[in-house]
């Protein structure tokens, strides 16, 4: 465990480095959307997108130099969806990472924008010719991308979470759906990503996807089970709002007990799909049981 | 001029029909979300950009069925600013083309992420195989675009329109350069999406952008006017708030005069750059004029 922390925080930070050059301050007035940018992408998440990104890549060789900039972008998509998650509006989160959401350290204004303008440079950044891959394979990343982050995809997921702050009786299977577009699509993304830049046959994109939504939603349950366990100072947010809204959970829905064995199982399933790939998939693996095993 | 607003019109009716198919609407629960994104980007607005990505792919002959993707998704872009730009903590505007803002329609949460899903769909549509252009053109038009829409172009323009509120005493080149930002550079992307296209040489490409920077000016200047001598009733739109918060505009700094003027000296020099183009280029040239003609 403690090497695969390692190796997340190694990534983490060649990331945060890479961002810094992505992400210039300009010397005019309109740097205050791009220090809010900056604020929520160097924030010093755990980039776990990313990690998946670059740990995808490795199953079929593709250099990391080459993976860093898709790894970015990706991080970007998140942190614009932290960012707007977060407004009034929506979720309205005063503390995101243990500090102030966007919103809160600006103001509603630049962080609408901060959002925006991750998202619009997310799609650039893969664009770009620096980003060293074919461009055929460039619209596939974009084009992906775009279908993960989108109405079909996260941003669909969030509609249904809004939705369902005020929906009685909120089934198992619905739960299951919103979380598979809230969460589950970005972490597909991240997975099927190393699959086209190594231009992986389909089959294997679909063994990668299958492995995302098994720990898409493992993640998730461990998430609704911090939220019930865990305390603000480590996980530096708020919790207990969902018990608190009386929100459709996993664990309102199937017991904490039911839920740690779900997520166990899914977690046995996403290594299981692994089978084929030796040991480069070794921190996929290792991951996959962090997800239900982190304590923040 | 109604040769030119027919054509307009035509154009728009194509890009209707387009965006219809596509954003088709799901039959699950997140499709309020796209609901929304149709209000917006089918609410009959006069998809100038659109037009001028038509008109700029016609100079070097790009068939119009395959430039039509790449307006729909320029309007896309265009219209997810209009529906951020109008929520209470940007510009908190109630009316847009005489309906009520996406917000008002739907309520914050549904319009932020119907704004965010057309940002990202736009990217997506581009990026496709179905828009029938080779990769590398595909990646030269997202890339242009998301530089021209994100932090150091539009949304950038956005955040310097925001901070004008409370800064008192700007200079007409401050100014200038928002306006620059925050409308002209879509308006460059749209010209030079057709050079893209068409693949032609970078002076051409710079050309082009010429003349949207003067055709981009000219049409915020005679928007300040309409601000001032329009009514609600043919604008769509709430109109002398720039001047009831006491803005600085193109009005204020020049008077109505010497503002009027200005915009006819940049038509004229619009047109001008277009001398090396046949008739092929007459819409545009009807169209520099018609930006400072116009009534609503």
């Amino acid at each position: 465990m403690d090497k695969l922390l390692n190796e997340i925080k190694s990534t983490a930070e060649k990331v945060r480095y890479e961002l810094d050059r992505l992400l210039p301050v300009p010397k005019t007035s309109e740097k205050r959307v791009v220090e809010a940018m900056r604020y929520s992408v160097m924030g010093g998440g755990k980039s776990l997108r990313p990690f998946m990104v670059m740990q995808s890549a490795k199953l079929f060789g593709v250099e990391p130099e080459r993976a860093l900039r898709v790894a970015c972008a990706l991080e970007m998509v998140h942190c614009y969806s932290l960012i707007h998650d977060d407004l009034p509006a929506m979720d309205n989160d005063d503390l995101r990472r243990g500090k102030p959401t966007c919103h809160k350290q600006y103001d509603e204004a630049t962080a609408i924008l901060a959002g925006d303008a991750l998202l619009t440079r997310a799609f650039g950044v893969i664009s770009s010719e620096k980003c060293q891959f074919d461009p055929l394979t460039r619209c596939q990343l974009i084009y992906e991308l775009s279908k993960a982050a989108g109405c079909n995809g996260m941003v669909g997921g969030q509609m249904l979470d809004i939705l369902a702050e005020t929906t009685e009786d909120m089934k198992l299977p619905e739960v299951v759906r919103l979380q598979q577009l809230k969460t589950g699509a970005l972490f597909s993304f991240a997975m099927e990503a190393g699959a086209i830049m190594g231009k992986a046959d389909s089959e294997t994109r679909q063994l990668l996807r299958s492995y995302a939504k098994d720990v898409g939603l493992a993640f998730q349950i461990s998430d609704d089970i911090l939220d019930v366990e865990g305390d603000v100072a480590s996980m530096g947010k708020a919790v207990r709002k969902d018990l608190d809204a009386h929100k459709a959970t996993f664990i309102s829905l199937l017991g904490l007990e039911k839920a740690k064995e779900q997520a166990k199982q899914l977690t046995e399933h996403a290594v299981k799909t692994l089978e084929s790939f030796d040991e480069k998939a070794d921190y996929l693996r290792a991951l996959a049981r962090y997800f239900v095993e982190r304590k923040s």
